[in-house]
């Protein structure tokens, strides 16, 4: 997308994002993940939070419910709203990373092309974390009551059900979490983050 | 402003705020510079930025030139689109706060309401800094030759010279950057944070 402001000019923030690696003793980075409703997104991205945070990292979650009362509460569910949701999440997980931090972004994020431009955004050290729990799996689980509401035409464009998911083609990391426990998930997420996020030799 | 989208629910994060201040030592918050184009607000914001990072702060600076090229590159400079950039530059700022970081932001914002939205966003912990530097002081530099632009009408509506300011009327800070050096100006808000930002007993 253009930029559409003129008489503006890039400015380098005076410190370097290595620099803030190495105060944290860690990179920064965003994890995106991705998966229908009840995929697990929240949960896991929370749970992380706090384990990161007792292991002494900057991690800092970006969750769609929250988001949506700030920065995008002008914004709704058309498919422009969507989109315009998910490139400004990106372009804030952008800056969280290059303050230092490990962003988990939390959104459906249901579109390959919109994904696609939040990884643009971010430049480097993103890495989309596919969730792959299926429309049974999600809903059986059906913790906010949404697929129901969604069965029964209550929720327009509801993703899975009247709207189309965008499996990821090549993400960085694939979770079944339609089979695997909140607790096994995590182990593979913490040690895929130590190995990712360690900084460099 | 109403929140447009329905069927979301408020999520707690999971770290609270009060246990990042504690790992970092320092609480969280916003300092929002106001004032003219060429009143120090970048520059400050960035030298402060080094300095507080070489003494252990989280500190990230949000600036407009940046901001403008991401999360607002779709918002151009109508009345509209300036009170939604600072709309959205609040938000941000309230979510790296949350996030546990000092956010210095250095944004003309020259309108009272607009600043207001920003304070209401952060919650706690903003202060508004105002660079009172004048009109004849900010010309003189003209660093990026803008006034001369605007005195020959070729920016449309720039402040202090065809658009209005409206100074802050009970700031929690004002330095006179048309007559002090950056370095005092440095250190009045190096002392200001510190006290500020020190963690209760």
């Amino acid at each position: 997308m253009g930029v559409k402001s003129t008489n503006i000019t890039a400015v380098q923030h005076r410190v370097p994002k290595e620099a803030r690696w190495r105060a944290n003793r860690h990179m920064g980075g965003v994890l995106w993940f991705t998966g229908l409703s009840g995929a697990g997104k929240s949960t896991l991205a929370f749970e992380l939070e706090h384990l990161l945070f007792d292991k002494g990292y900057q991690a800092y979650v970006l969750d769609g419910d929250n988001v949506r009362h700030g920065l995008c509460s002008d914004l709704g569910f058309s498919p422009h709203d969507r989109s315009e949701n998910i490139r400004r999440i990106g372009e804030t997980a952008s800056l969280f990373a290059e303050a230092g931090f490990i962003v988990l972004s939390a959104f459906i994020s249901p579109y390959r092309e919109d994904r696609l431009v939040a990884r643009t955004a971010a430049g480097e050290n993103f890495n989309e974390i596919y969730l792959s729990a299926d429309v049974s799996d999600c809903e059986k689980r059906d913790p906010k009551g949404l697929y129901q509401k969604a069965r029964r035409g209550e929720i327009p464009e509801f993703t899975g059900i009247s709207a189309p998911y965008e499996a990821p083609i090549d993400p960085e990391l694939v979770i079944d979490t339609g089979k695997l426990e909140v607790q096994e998930s995590l182990e593979i997420l913490l040690r895929y983050i130590e190995q990712r996020f360690a900084m460099p030799e």
